[in-house]
């Protein structure tokens, strides 16, 4: 089989698609701007978006149409809820795909699963049985692969690490807990962690890419947040690792771009919680594809399916 | 096939075994206790007892030889050094199980990990894909069942939900580590936390079982020392589930028999953490095999090697 897969990337921010050949090479893709979230913007007019993207990867001999989403999502039907998206609101993404591309199999999955499935075919994860791929962006999102397969979970939505506690009494999350990874390292969390603690960016709205770029240049405040949400990965790491005692933990994602200012302190406070032996093998390192690790992912559920779909 | 299986399980203070049938039916077992650990304990005095016993159990239509030992181990060669257990430090245990019965197979698991697949098994995980069965006593141990199929993880130690981290900033663990859930809800840091905090017990060695007994009557400081376990439980329960999305999360062990003691307060703050719809779904349950759970589990090693023995 050398069809190549069609794998689209659906998020808060930008809607990308692709084609993606079966040794995970990305032939060709691009990328628009998700539609702005309001009271304009339906369902339909983000189907609409989606459909003139795809429009110009559709093509006669496709292996099938792959998909990583932002979640919640009914699971695998795919009727997807992103917490970013506010215009879809169980949105049977699956269903219309299929309408949409009849005759071909269509499998939807986690963005941040797809993510940490094409690190695990193509990226850090290669070669090895266990791994987590994770994602630290906005939010902080992941995906398990365990014993060489890709691990769902009950209803679709194993790879949460941004939800483990890694402090019992920290701040609430938007998910409703309180003290989540998430709720610590996303990077809007660190931005407002920093303005509040007397960060004076020269941007009216900072982002995470600016208090990296501070940091970068020594402000201290943009340092201690950084440092704040490395070692909040680093103990959220320990925990999910002493749990499923990974090969490898392929960290991606915007913040992971900080580099050693967010790698030093996760590694520090890994290494004061992780003491076991076995704990300590695993390697913890900067995930390889990028931006197009969703896309390559999200091919392999086509282009791989006895690893990385399978739905009970 | 009808053979029974040869079941074995090691522990600090018991050793145990027995025949368990292809249906999960233990039809004989027995125990004695581990004799002491101390310098005039050395690993073939250990090995001589486990002998006596088996010799007990030992049949010419045995269909394997299934076993839980106390960990750490190298895996799956079972190369074992129970942190309970000081005699054996790198014991060849496998080989020299091999070497007492020729021509059988002969699998080693973790004990905490066969008690979890017991309950998959033929327990309180029955007929679910995504189970976590726990065991709360003397330490906090689990095993992973994933997609319906045992999660060994790298070096075959997934399941170490006893050194998720519940809280940064807590206690020392045996481990090397801090705040870990075993450093607060092993029953002798229980009981070490209510001395402290002012329990009078009758006995001089109090345990975990004392401690039951006497919040069943009410001492307050007993039963705020349940509670503490039981937050931490659910803390990190919570913290399991959303990375792993569990269907069912079985709780066994000696100081699961507090009940609602420990249950309501693990409920609690399970609820308090795990708020997104999928983890709500998840449900607690106690273990329902008791004391013989960790032989089934290893029996099943030996009957179910297809979703329970996956060395890679």
């Amino acid at each position: 089989m050398t069809a190549p897969a069609l794998a689209i990337d659906i998020g808060g921010t930008k809607l990308a698609a692709g084609l993606v050949d079966p040794d995970g090479r990305v032939l060709a893709h691009g990328r628009v701007a998700t539609p702005a979230a309001g009271p304009t913007t339906d369902a339909e007019t983000l189907w609409r978006a989606l459909e003139g993207l795809l429009a110009e990867y559709d093509g006669p001999a496709l292996a099938g149409v792959g998909v990583g989403c932002g979640g919640p999502m009914v699971w695998p039907a795919a009727e997807v809820s992103p917490l970013n998206i506010p215009a879809w609101r169980g949105f049977p993404l699956r269903a219309r795909l299929r309408a949409r591309f009849p005759g071909l199999p269509v499998r939807v999955h986690n963005d941040a699963v797809c993510v940490a499935v094409g690190e695990h075919w193509r990226g850090a994860g290669r070669g090895h049985v266990d791994v987590l791929g994770m994602v630290v962006s906005t939010g902080v999102g992941g995906g398990l692969i365990l014993g060489g397969r890709l691990i769902d979970g009950a209803g679709g939505n194993a790879g949460h690490i941004g939800h483990v506690v890694v402090d019992p009494v920290g701040p609430p999350c938007e998910c409703g807990g309180r003290g989540c990874l998430e709720a610590i390292a996303r990077g809007p969390g660190l931005v407002a962690w920093a303005l509040a603690a007397g960060w004076r960016p020269d941007r009216v709205e900072p982002t995470g890419a600016d208090l990296t770029a501070d940091a970068r240049r020594g402000d201290p405040v943009a340092v201690a947040a950084l440092r704040r949400a490395g070692r909040a990965l680093g103990v959220a790491i320990a925990s999910a690792t002493h749990l499923c005692d990974f090969g490898v933990i392929a960290v991606g994602g915007g913040l992971s771009q900080a580099g050693a200012l967010l790698f030093d302190p996760l590694a520090e406070a890994f290494d004061e919680h992780a003491r076991m032996d076995f704990a300590r093998r695993a390697r913890i390192v900067p995930a390889e594809l990028g931006q197009t690790a969703g896309l390559v992912g999200a091919a392999a559920l086509i282009h791989v399916p006895e690893r990385y779909w399978n739905p009970s």
